[in-house]
């Protein structure tokens, strides 16, 4: 690289890094609003975040960036594709541009519009009426469609929502994917009614102390490989996972005595995101390729915790006795197997966030089925109600009684995430693909689970996914570490195995 | 004021309101460093702290600050003495010139300097060996005394170093009420030392659980005023108190199984200075009327709080029963005397932050005529472990038997503190003349405590003291709200009643 381009590529990593230091700045905010915040420092903590965010905002839209980003391209930085310099560069483009794409009016009308929409979406479920969040729908619909005109796009329009969550991504790619998905999906169900067994949930309603919840969760979470020394949990009421940049990443749960997976699997989640944060380069902390990929990969680390390992039953020949010993007025009378059939019960039910490991992504694809649509203009959206109940009976054999629980159950149109619904199945699908790899080249992982030794996948996941970052777009790195494009039979494959042996089918 | 005045005015009130939000995410950095932080954030934090300190420096120096409040002054802003826009632009301009006056090359030396002087203090104090440390205080005394001459000022150069802590305080001001209150505090010990009394101290040193000092320690803080709707109190080993503008306030405390008063009266304490940033009115949030004035001023409110208030056999008279209800195995079988005898126990001790408040200022006035000595060339800094234990013995009645114990044992120094002694006394000073005005105005404090009624004084704090933020300068303060100059009669009065009564002379 001749001095001039080392020159450039100096000043816009340092443009870069003072933004990314500036945002984990942004981070231990959030963090903390969500966590500790007296209720009373709301609005000075709104002021604080918004300050933060315009100057990051400031720094990433400086047309200097632009100008050097021009400049190294022309001076062929993109010549060697897969180094480092390279693919940062490629990523600060696009971030560039979508950050410069949007006219700022856009970003303020939306941003209003969002706000008043979240709080009329509040009350239209409340009341479970829909035609009473339809103008507001609409708006936000409107001001999205204008923001992928400003984006720009290929083929359809929704292309644009999708690439902002999953860069790279494209309907057209993933859509077969999902119809094949969603019918096995269907299938499998199906069979599992058919078998008419159902475990006993009672014993994981039974009571289980808080404090040994803690205990037992962080112990789990350690053996998987969360770091304490560069990590956290704390409690929220909306568990998530935050980075703050090398050697500190947080991650919180919400107990309830009388469930205990709701708690212990959702340490695994985050623990899953956070071992990820983890895993990226500290060296490479304030470029692209000290960041996380996409959405999609990232809840494809967190999905394979908890529900890969965390969820199986070589884990639970490890934990079970250990949860025995720690909860022994719930858990003295109870089998293994009893608890490894309750912990996976199948069932439909109307509430996404409620659902299991099964169901869970066809509740996902009737949602991206119906924003692509409505997004493209394929749906009018007063008729989304319809479309919603009557696809939701074809897939799961219920019928939503209300709007409440169903097409209004979500924040995330009102908010104006749309494209956001696929990247949780592409999570899923990421992790079973990655999962059956990793078997292959590792070997015997289900064997070495059983002896508590979680290093061997946690090793595989560092070296193959960790420490790129963003050196590599989520569909690349799955071809490239797998052999293989983005499948559905991976996931598929994993479901019937575990939940036929389960029910036997 | 002219359209033109008003603009400006706006444009810097603009300038410093961003400033000050910046340090208020500054702050919760800090904040969560010392309590959350994983050690392994601890390289990032930095950078993150230092990113943000940065850019207050540089909204802080902008010359176009200087620039309006030039064109202000010309206006005639200062003309209406005692409004809130003439005080907040004298307050700017200090601030501005404190931070304009010293070179950059200086701050940065001095940086070094003093980061390099506490690794060496630590070690010499281990070692108990001054002559180590000597040639390191030397340079820090040698840059502080370059600032001193950057900054400017009238008399002797560690006027300087006052007013950066207690602006508008000078040595030759307050010498005479030092002194006078050494001769007094001396003459006190020695009264108490010839009673021979003591009180037994082992009743405070039993078993007190920590979830129960937690929750009595939150109830008598409530109790006092501080709003929990607007703060917090966590754990840390070096408890202290911290803003984030309004409505979020956070203290600190560290409990000892063994120790009842050193958590109790650390809440207390914080929880002073929390009630007083609780108390600046968040419509000046982002100028100087709505910051605190002064360490000293600070200082008061921990101070009476803690002392004057907790530490006063009223104050238990109401706390007592409740103490003994929460912790009965300790408490049952011990009197309210007794109780109070032994949070109130008075001896020369060697360790500042070990005394107890009688000779508490004992150890300050000996530091302040130290420091001040030498600072202002009169003390060759190779005597002050002589001078240092020549006094000690002079005013405490004993022999230090190192430098450990001696000179070496404060941070203060190293860490180029120098000048903030005084105002742990000036505190104490301010605090009892408050104090005995407000009982004065008020009435009856006492009677009221025994009924558990603090909101008087609360009250009484707020209107004259907490919500002028830095509006008056601390002496100018204690004048008008006590109608009388700074004094070390109301501290001596009310220290002479109060261990009289105890040690019973």
């Amino acid at each position: 690289m001749s001095e001039k381009q080392q020159k450039l590529l100096k000043e816009l990593y340092e443009y870069n890094r003072e933004a990314t230091v500036l945002s984990s700045c942004g981070a231990v905010l959030n963090w903390d609003e969500r966590t500790y915040m007296p209720r009373g420092g709301a609005e000075n903590r709104a002021n604080m975040i918004s300050l933060i965010s315009g100057m990051v905002h400031e720094k990433q839209t400086s047309p200097r960036i632009g100008e050097i980003i021009n400049e190294l391209l022309i001076g062929g930085i993109d010549a060697e594709e897969d180094s480092v310099d390279a693919a940062n560069v490629r990523e600060l483009k696009r971030d560039y541009e979508l950050s410069i794409k949007i006219p700022k009016s856009l970003i303020e009308e939306l941003s209003k519009t969002i706000t008043l929409a979240q709080g009329r979406w509040q009350e239209a479920r409340a009341k479970s009426d829909f035609p009473a969040f339809l103008p507001w729908l609409e708006k936000v619909v409107k001001l999205k469609q204008q923001v992928a005109e400003a984006l720009g796009y290929e083929g359809k329009p929704y292309n644009a929502m999708l690439d902002i969550y999953e860069p790279g991504a494209t309907t057209d790619e993933i859509i077969e994917t999902f119809e094949r998905l969603r019918d096995e999906l269907v299938g499998l169900l199906e069979k599992i009614k058919s078998t008419g067994k159902e475990p006993d949930t009672s014993i994981i309603t039974r009571d289980f102390p808080v404090e040994l919840q803690k205990k037992f969760g962080v112990k789990a979470s350690q053996a998987i490989g969360f770091n304490y020394d560069g990590g956290r949990l704390d409690e929220t009421a909306h568990p998530f996972c935050i980075g703050f940049g090398p050697g500190d990443t947080r991650i919180t749960t919400r107990y309830n005595k009388n469930h205990f997976p709701g708690a212990f699997f959702g340490i695994l989640h985050e623990s899953g995101h956070g071992i990820y944060n983890q895993g990226l380069l500290a060296e490479h902390y304030g470029t692209p390729c000290g960041e996380s990929i996409s959405l999609g990969i990232h809840e494809s680390q967190s999905r394979m915790w908890e529900n890969m390992v965390g969820r199986s039953k070589p884990f639970w020949k490890y934990f079970f006795p250990k949860a025995q010993k720690t909860f022994p007025d719930a858990l003295c009378n109870v089998s293994l197997d009893q608890f490894y059939f309750a912990i996976n019960d199948v069932r439909p039910s109307l509430i996404r966030i409620e659902s299991d490991e099964a169901t869970y992504n066809l509740h996902i694809l009737l949602r991206f089925e119906i924003e692509s649509a409505f997004f493209n203009g394929d749906l009018n959206l007063k008729d989304v109600p319809f479309i919603w109940n009557e696809n939701f009976e074809k897939y799961f054999g219920i019928k939503p009684p209300d709007d409440a629980r169903g097409c209004l159950q979500d924040v995330h149109w009102s908010a104006g995430f749309i494209g956001y619904f696929p990247t949780y199945t592409l999570g899923n699908l990421y992790a079973a693909q990655f999962f059956a790899h990793a078997d292959k080249e590792v070997g015997g992982l289900h064997a070495q689970f059983e002896m508590g030794d979680f290093k061997p996948l946690f090793d595989w996941l560092r070296k193959n996914i960790h420490i790129h970052g963003r050196r590599y777009r989520a569909q690349e790195l799955v071809k490239k570490v797998t052999g293989q494009p983005l499948s559905h039979k991976p996931l598929i494959d994993y479901m019937t195995k575990k939940f036929g042996e389960l029910y036997g089918f």
